[in-house]
């Protein structure tokens, strides 16, 4: 079975002024991030936008992104919508342009009914038709749902089911999911706030919205821990999780662009109704990622690597 | 200014054994309802599972609807995405198709980032270019997001946004919405738990779930209440509260479609990942059916009308 | 059977300087009230500062308030506490202060175990064992519990259980409230947001904390209600719902009282850790009183009568 | 300062019969807990029922816990209540009594109103006033209410005020707290759901339910931890977590006795409005206990220590 490991960051998508999105921006990003210490790429995740984006572009940037990915690096397209028979049909697609696996968003707009025995068959019938390994994508910020440990344990028994996103930052519950799943079931952090929480529990891969300007850090943070250096890896991690709050709760999307932009990414514009950050928001990040020491206070200019 | 006026179907969507839409049964039923006392239906609502529907599907839905309507019942297309531009194209879309006018759901999926600039920003940007009047669409129980009544008083200025579907059921925040905006704003009532507090505070709408399949209930309710006989009205809307409940916040569109097709509509199977119904809530639902007196407990025959 | 009627205020607390109670100021302010049109008072409310007060202070109010209250208001003392037995303890005690019936606040520190088995036998034990009739009370704004309308139906059918005052707001759960309550038991409408509603679903009393400074007017709105007089009632009512935010949900007590010593009653102080309000929340407050036509703008004098 | 270290029991109270504190079974219980490799004692805590103890019995377990811990064990006393003064007031006869520090919760009843500004000026009068030192007590789960990390930092530089227990489970909150911290104020975990991370993060102290009858096993996950022995330690916290939820979010106090109970300690009954266990519940903590390996199945008999 297929592992997930190391830092993989779920890409921003960059538009232009007019609200198009920018390839060419976005596949500079992904050979900037090729030189990053990072394990793979999740495209169309929460942080790429990708309620906004149309089948045509959203199979457009998984192509670019296989094309451009460093060999070895996994691509994982997200490719969850409300419907089963869509979410079938969209990741075959999305396996055709290239993706190796595909992250699946539980369904949530009928939240009420989204109850353990509709995940589960919303799940296995995906898997079963899916030409690609299915990731479970639970982000309960975004979905206001919680998939259970229960029915992820069931659908970890599908051989095409290999892992899971967790996003909830609940290390309690973390604890429990790795408890009671095999260990070749991959679960994968979504939330820089528990990373080093997650590795000392075995965790081994992170998909992390900050990994887009900070990857290396957040491989550094595993690599420390690999290696019983604990109090360097906890101190470097204690040091991202300011950050990781003001681009993620805080000031989302916007957020993340500016301080990749900061970094130098190319995070581009935001879609509407999304809008830009106001100066004081800017002047805010800015701040933050200094203190964390991404970001030169005196030159502005981008750190060292 | 068009003013939205009694009551108004969020119309199911009839699926066949395959999961396909049945257009015929969809004409069926707007032919049925076109004998119901109602003043116009809603395509593509939340009770129409409009987030598992193609865009294709939708401007048929849409223009089948315009096609059979009575004439002299307002059509309301539901044309919300999360994108603003995306939003823009379907409206105009189905105004081609003959909608005369559109709910357009608060995004919600960055919820954090939907302040009042954000939503004020997004209905500004459509209502300007939308071919026909927009009405706002407040459902907290699905978007987990409750539109501030500032934000709805600054858009109530604009000339293209005529109203707003308030489905939260929150009467003090109704008396605070019919305080504040003008009268030849249309506050439409969202839940048929609060039709009759709401017809007192001067509401002259209602997009209600059972009016699927219990319209002339709904619209005698407020015939009652406008002929001053206030003893009646309370009396049926108080019969008419646990089936709302039942095929909204317990069951759902399951719920909702079950119940139709008990009480002569069709209401077809539901599309994936929501399930069917399993036994014991089909047979909750017709008992309370039954209490409500919109069937007949033994002959199971439909109400008489 | 007693029935609970009309308007009752739940009445703050005065406290001097050294945040000792102002037993003096509270006779001042229950004779006031005795002018104003109400059906009783209520002691020991949520917004009396119960959690403040120890038992010698709660008594001594109980019994000041029975003996100045006029004759023919019921006087109801809020007596619940976590425990079952201090409960009984209490409520007894206040009874032989003078108190005519017992306000019992559902216990809610262990939440999760607080399910309808508890919370009956709760109740069932202390109406057995009260020497006066029992009301529950249902305040999820401040206990996060709201108890069932299953377990209301099953304790209505105790003797000494003789109604409900319920201050959730919640207008479809009043609906459904009245629907199986029987008719003898008094469901009282514990949120002047939700007055007028209440009054057209046939409710007859309401605890309102806004009626500490304006039981005229909660008063004349049921007036105006019972003569049919509905524009004039919901014209008078959606004036006073801003007011009754900002005393409540906005600026809580310290903003109740304010409001009250601003309208000719003695707020007195609050006991810590409440804090005073700020400059700027009491020049609000002002506006809006002002803008509900409760206080002079110009001469800052009191309201006609 | 003085510094909080290892597994401290929030101790619970046994009740006899007729619901009267059984204060030899308390007895009992210190004296077996010495023999289990604790750090000292948490009386008055969530889990003793404090809410249903009267001030009398209160102080007498205070002083039968002082009198009765092994030396150069801590006394911990939860005295706090909503009001200010009466949790100085109680503070200090505790401290009179034996208590050798005091938890103080946030006060919570007024819940919109504990803001920073109020719970700063509440813990900071309160540490003035108390002759020994104050824990603050952070206990979402029972009081919905989460201190800010802000204002624990500005309360950290009281002198008196000598750590936090944060129960919220919440680890990105409390790799926070460690980061703005100084390493002199004492972050006690408060759930054994989350015992291990907070070990990898630098907490040196737990006041685990658990640790009323799996103190042992908490100390030696923090003893395992220190030793670098990080699989082992990982193994035993994760057999403790399924008992804790059970104990704690599940089953509550009920389950937390029954559990002490079956490992050979004195739970005794619970007092009203919360039930006893009923048998199923029974079954189900067995046979979760089972599954920890801290109850033999066979024998029913105790673990061996």
């Amino acid at each position: 079975m297929m592992e997930i490991q190391g830092v993989i960051p779920p890409m921003l998508t960059p538009f232009d002024r007019n609200g198009e999105v920018n390839y060419d921006a976005h596949v500079r990003n992904v050979r900037r991030w090729n030189k990053d210490n990072l394990g793979g790429y999740l495209v169309l995740g929460s942080n790429s936008e990708t309620p906004f984006l149309s089948e045509a572009e959203k199979l457009k940037l998984v192509a670019l992104t296989a094309e451009h990915a460093s060999s070895g690096r996994i691509v994982i397209a997200g490719t969850g919508l409300e419907s089963t028979q869509e979410t079938i049909r969209l990741t075959n697609l999305a396996a055709g342009r290239g993706a190796n696996a595909a992250l699946i968003l539980t369904p949530f707009f009928y939240g009420v009914q989204m109850n353990d025995a509709a995940l589960i068959n919303h799940f296995r019938r995906i898997a079963d038709a899916s030409k690609i390994p299915v990731l479970i994508y639970n982000v309960p910020f975004y979905t206001r749902l919680m998939i259970s440990v229960g029915a992820v344990l069931a659908l970890s028994e599908h051989p095409n089911i290999i892992g899971m996103k967790d996003s909830s930052g609940d290390v309690p519950r973390l604890a429990e999911l790795k408890r009671v799943l095999p260990e070749s079931f991959s679960v994968i952090m979504g939330s820089a706030s528990s990373w080093y929480p997650a590795l000392t529990l075995g965790v081994r891969a992170g998909i992390l919205a900050v990994s887009n300007f900070a990857g290396n850090e957040c491989a550094f943070i595993q690599a420390l821990h690999s290696a019983g250096n604990t109090e360097e890896a906890i101190r470097l991690y204690l040091r991202l999780v300011p950050a990781n709050i003001a681009v993620t709760a805080t000031y989302g999307v916007p957020g993340l662009k500016y301080a990749s932009t900061l970094l130098g990414y190319e995070g581009g514009g935001v879609r509407s109704p999304l809008l830009p950050l106001d100066a004081d928001a800017e002047s805010r990040i800015r701040s933050i990622l200094e203190q964390a020491g991404l970001l030169d206070q005196k030159s502005g200019r981008l750190r060292q690597e």
